[in-house]
């Protein structure tokens, strides 16, 4: 982990710069996949799974002996700890519900918008070495609230054709009544085309590798939409006196074990804290072990010591971290002058895993720079807002005119004369 | 205009299909124009503007006295019309405000969400015969509200190097102070990269031609947000006896008029009232200047009869049309069913062209049956929404072992040290 100190603003983009991907090649990897699942459906699926899972399936769909068995793999401890979770995610994500719209702009001119749920949705959860239950809560609990009538969840299988009991148990356990044995770029051609028994949705969200990645890009393509694009994940922390180097540290690696592709980035008011943090760093790691992941992902990361308060908070937000640690003093002071970050994380005793789990907030959040300009995962990711309007003759006799003038200036007549016939009618023209 | 009754439902897909848009090919032509404004700036603006627009422009920025000669040269009776259109659009987007989110899952774990304008946002007008400065009220009006700091607009020059004087006017009514006179692939790509004169943003919005389409989904890949994908724009309109053939016709009409791939879909109670209207087109259709557009139009347009009126909200469903209009006996009967659409307008005297101008919903919506997961552009649009959460030690004793089992269970060693440490420290150990 390299340290600066001080930088001039004028270097700031290159010390933040993320690595870039490149989602060209591997789109002409996957394209074919793609094109295959469109014009051969589940042989296709079965096909594919065969090469890249390693596993040849007859049936795609989970079955509900193989979800009553998962329910008895899965630990009481932590079928208590998924109730929790799952009913602080409910609580944070009822309270995003918008009230229906209705203002009447002009006498007679009544607007209105409603929340409606999208109706057919796909969870992607990768599989992989960690089994990730947790994302198929914060993807399926707002897609519940929200009224999405469909939920369809792919999930790769192991070699011996299996999903994680903890995946079966949390997606049974949310409602979801159709899941499939698909993963990689073909889990997401299936969702994108529909095949004969899995269903097509209208949009896609969840993780996945730089294939699932390219893949959703590409089903963009064919008319589907997606959650947000996808980056490697990261983590700022800002650190003042008052914070605890162990915790910072702490904070630091559990971002970094995600992957070698984890980006870390530690602004601190002194370097005196920067190195307490990467001697707590050294220590920590000895114990861990997904270690190599974490040495890997933080030779890549910097810890930049920057004196200026206003000068460190320029920075995280022009960095804009999907996830922002404030382990500083006074950390409302300076969350309300972050104007990008995806999740804010205030005080000492606010780890980041707290939100990757439990506390309530979503953890599907933007990576790479994108917090500047997407949400996370929300309870709006799963509705469409759509307007209304109604007009009375009276509200049309005050309107109407502007209407008029306006597109008559747009040289679009036919818009205008929509107006008038109205206009006369009602004034017995 | 092709009339069909009573079709069965495995055919409304068939009847419903919007024509292909082949991007693929336009994404050859524009990638270089990208790469050249990318790597050249300015100077390839300039080419670009001179080769497609047919002008040499030494400066791409709208000066002041551009913008005061247009102010003169607006009507007053224009602009009487354009500050109420102003009023009642800032009326509808303003009571789309969220409420900051405060949510105590458990004693202890408090979670926001706050709503935060993006900094950054290119609004691009389209040049052509039509100058659409409504268009420029209903993006910018929202920015404003939203908090966005910057506002670049971009639009073509016509062949004397100006721009329509009421763009400009509406342009500085509403704030904008960066005008700039560029268009096409080329206006896109600058708002991309930013040049010498045209600064970067985080997300573009605004309608335009295939290579402004083409350009936005590449801008995409080059990690800029855009308000959503674009295709022709359509109307679908629902009509039983209550409704008035004439009105009927003149909303396909002011539909049609838009361009020859418009999309008009009339959905029946009976055979005769599509009679009726058809008869109505016909006669309109006479005194249109932009006839030769509505009449190409149509004739890819299609009447369906559907007597049953469940049948009829099922396929309406199932096209999910960018503008909906209920010339119905009980709009709102129907409308509390719909799932699928931009906007609907309800009633005999709501005819579109008042949302596309002065009601105060917005008029850039969701084409192409995106409207089944896309919404149009809103207040929510031109912000993210970023969450908070501060435990005390109190609420991390409680939440903080849900953290451990699960992080154990995604087998995330490092993750569970996060609150390990913290709980340790909280209970002295």
């Amino acid at each position: 982990m390299k340290t600066v100190v001080n930088p001039v603003k004028s270097t700031w983009s290159e010390l933040l710069a993320r690595p870039t991907m490149d989602l060209e090649s591997i789109e002409g990897l996957v394209r074919p996949v793609m094109e295959s699942v469109q014009s051969r459906g589940d042989s296709a699926l079965r096909e594919f799974t065969e090469k890249f899972d390693g596993v040849s399936l007859s049936d795609l769909q989970v079955t509900t002996e193989e979800i009553s068995q998962a329910i008895s793999q899965v630990d009481d401890d932590l079928k208590a700890a998924i109730s929790i979770a799952k009913k602080n995610i409910e609580t944070f994500h009822q309270a995003q519900k918008d009230d229906f719209v209705k203002v009447e702009t002009m006498p007679g001119v009544n607007c209105f918008r409603k929340s409606v749920g999208i109706d057919k949705v796909g969870l992607y959860i990768p599989g992989g070495t960690a089994p990730l239950f947790s994302t198929v809560l914060m993807l399926a609990v707002p897609a519940k609230i929200a009224g999405s009538r469909e939920l369809v969840l792919c999930t790769p299988p192991d070699k011996s054709g299996n999903v994680h009991p903890a995946i079966l148990y949390t997606a049974q356990l949310v409602g979801i009544e159709k899941i499939f044995k698909v993963g990689g770029a073909q889990a997401v051609a299936a969702m994108t085309f529909g095949t004969e028994t899995i269903p097509q949705v209208y949009k896609i969200f969840g993780p996945g590798n730089q294939y699932v990645t390219a893949a959703k890009q590409l089903a963009m393509k064919y008319g589907v939409a997606i959650d947000m694009p996808a980056g490697p994940s990261e983590v700022a922390v800002y650190a003042d006196e008052s914070a605890v180097p162990a915790f910072v540290a702490a904070d630091l690696l559990s971002q970094a074990e995600h992957g070698v592709d984890s980006q870390v980035v530690l602004v601190a008011s002194s370097e005196e804290i920067v190195n307490e943090v990467k001697a707590e760093v050294a220590d920590q790691l000895k114990t861990l072990p997904r270690a190599e992941f974490a040495e890997k992902a933080l030779s890549n990361s910097i810890a930049i010591v920057l004196s200026d308060e206003d000068q460190a908070i320029d920075l995280l937000n022009e960095y804009g971290a999907e996830h922002l640690i404030l382990s500083v003093k006074k950390p409302w002071g300076v969350a309300n002058r972050i104007v990008n970050a995806g999740s804010v994380f205030l005080g000492n005793y606010t780890p980041e895993s707290a939100g990757d789990y439990a506390s309530g907030t979503n953890h599907t959040l933007p990576t790479n720079g994108y917090a500047k300009m997407y949400s996370g995962v929300s309870l709006d990711s799963f509705v469409k807002k759509i307007t209304y309007q109604e007009i009375t003759p009276q509200g049309l006799s005050v309107l109407g005119p502007v209407v008029e003038t306006m597109a008559a200036a747009e040289e679009l007549e036919a818009h205008k004369n929509a107006v008038t016939l109205r206009l006369n009618e009602i004034n017995n023209v």
